[in-house]
């Protein structure tokens, strides 16, 4: 279940900087923040297609997440620039996934080095019970024309 | 606007152990966390007095923060036993407050020492429209019983 | 990799409530909090075995995260009774795992309903170097006696 | 001690967008996560001086928070651009200030609304014993210059 995809393989990425609450007693970031990094980069990739989290909320669909994965490979620091990589690998009726590649900007030469590879696999539903939909087809096509898949 | 309050001023407290989450680069709490330890002591305070918080949600009210306030004085690490005293000094027509004050339990000795001291100010509004409403008779009653005020 | 393990499988648990904190905007527990619960779980199933997460930093040593999974099946809400299940499954020469299994308790009833899975990978290292070194003794053979493992 | 300073009295803003992790049950930003908001302003607020709070801790100085307080005028919400304006408004001898203004910005016509008032109080101490040390110059004279104090 393990991706790997390399850095060529997204033609997406946002970047942050690394907040003191986000470390641990170890001085590294703790390792569910990731998650939290996952979230800003697919709310990023979903407005990169033209599209708001918030609009999709108000057409009444909750994107629910059914499962997540983070493989940590070397840790991030206080304000560390990192760089967070993403796509849509698939889309069946209801539910996608996301993958994520999150790379450490080094701050003198701007090379870049793997720190952490995840996954999240989402689920559409209404957002009054909580029951599967359909992925809106607007999304459907523009998440395919972005990635360029056959659709 | 700090309070004098000393541990026998308060008739309630509840306790808990430092999460590695809630530590930073410093290896201590990460000064933002107490907040949400004050908001585990009144939550629990409010339980105390025989109510429970989602019920006066779901009666329509909300008790939104509307001023907060720490002062810190020594600090906690990862899985200290930490004290949270609390009780409300007053309540407004809407308003009303709570007062915090945390310990550190020795493990050894059990002895405590004051680390943090804190209030928080709340105001009771609808939770739909966010306007102020009259803090509910039966709360108010509670407290002034609980903490012994004239009422 | 999903487990399968039962309830019945597990020889440990612990329980907490939900914080106001831990919840979002769709009035449930955030998908990367549970990382945290997990982080809660692994720190008392150590104080069970009689050891302290605490000393075995102060010998050196840390046990850093190598991969985390969580599988979601129904939602937690605010002030929610949560029990958490765990167990370490295998102990290699300085990697091992905690296998968790979440229920949601009904207030009422008692009864209790899974609502989450999920695993970490663990590697024991120097905690000057983040070199990986071996498990000590005393925590394989605290671990094979608690869960009846043949060590 | 609340601060009356208007959004022309702040030199420096940075802005920030909500984070989903950063709202809770209410929809609406949970009142702790401003204190994370004040740290990333003042974080930036040091780079903009010139210098990086990392090259101070290895300086062997930390600056821990001695009082917080935040007043809540108006939520934010998931995805709202939030812009942060502070600055330091005295420097005693090992203690100093923050004030900070928060606005949210309307994404269509730009307009700004105040929505957080707050200040975090900072002490300079030794990073090993936690004793308060004084304020490096050069940090001191950075501040005057940008603030335009007399010094």
């Amino acid at each position: 279940m393990r991706s790997n995809s390399k850095i060529k393989d997204f033609k997406f990425f946002t970047e942050l900087q690394v907040r003191y609450e986000e470390t641990d007693s170890m001085s590294v970031v703790y390792y569910g923040k990731y998650f939290v990094f996952f979230e800003v980069a697919r709310t990023e990739y979903i407005k990169k297609l033209g599209f708001n989290y918030i609009d999709i909320e108000k057409n009444g669909l909750y994107f629910v997440v059914a499962e997540s994965n983070c493989t940590y490979i070397s840790p991030a620091r206080f304000d560390d620039t990192i760089r967070i990589y993403t796509k849509v690998e698939y889309m069946k009726n209801s539910s996608f996934n996301f993958l994520y590649l999150i790379t450490k900007i080094n701050n003198i030469d701007k090379s870049e080095t793997e720190i952490v590879r995840g996954y999240t696999v989402l689920v559409c539903v209404d957002n009054t019970n909580f029951k599967p939909k359909r992925i809106p087809e607007y999304l459907r096509e523009a998440v395919n024309n972005f990635e360029q898949y056959a659709g």
